[in-house]
């Protein structure tokens, strides 16, 4: 919430951003990994609501405009998962390759 | 160390805990699990030594005087597992009993 509203805002103004989107790609293997992920997302206050996709090794975090990216990405790091990327609002952030796995050593 | 020194010091005194052992029992299924308990005890300072035993799903840890069992507890904790019992010097918390699986619900 502003405490300084404009007068007359034209209509095509972009709406003040009412929640954020975030997505993480997260090292993941079972439902252990993804329960723990689960349990401290679910411990963070700002979160309207959240999403974690043990086969698709992804988080999808929807939340109230005061909570930053960097706080719940922060949240995450402190379970020791590897984070390999993570995007706020449609910005992406790569932090560490997925390699595939050698064929054959 | 101790800025104060006795002198004539008995030799019966019981010696200075020169570091703490501290113990968990944690939930962990996967290797990944287990990682993750590695890296968070890996970034934490003060700590001698520890082993994450994956089968048994126990931590130990070796610390120096100055780490206290809850820092230890509490960033074990921020890793989302669940941990059902601790051991500081011998002395056991149980925090959650572990249930065994219903045999047939």
């Amino acid at each position: 919430m502003s405490a300084i509203i404009q007068s007359e805002m034209p209509e095509t103004t972009p709406k003040e951003l009412s929640e954020h989107t975030y997505r993480f790609d997260i090292g993941m293997s079972c439902s252990g990994c993804s329960g723990a992920v689960n349990r401290v997302l679910g411990k963070l206050s700002g979160i309207k609501s959240y999403d974690v996709n043990l086969g698709a090794e992804k988080a999808l975090v929807t939340a109230e405009p005061n909570l930053d990216y960097d706080t719940v990405y922060e949240k995450i790091k402190k379970t020791g998962k590897t984070v390999y990327s993570g995007e706020a609002d449609g910005v992406l952030t790569i932090y560490k390759e997925r390699t595939p796995k050698p064929a054959a050593a």
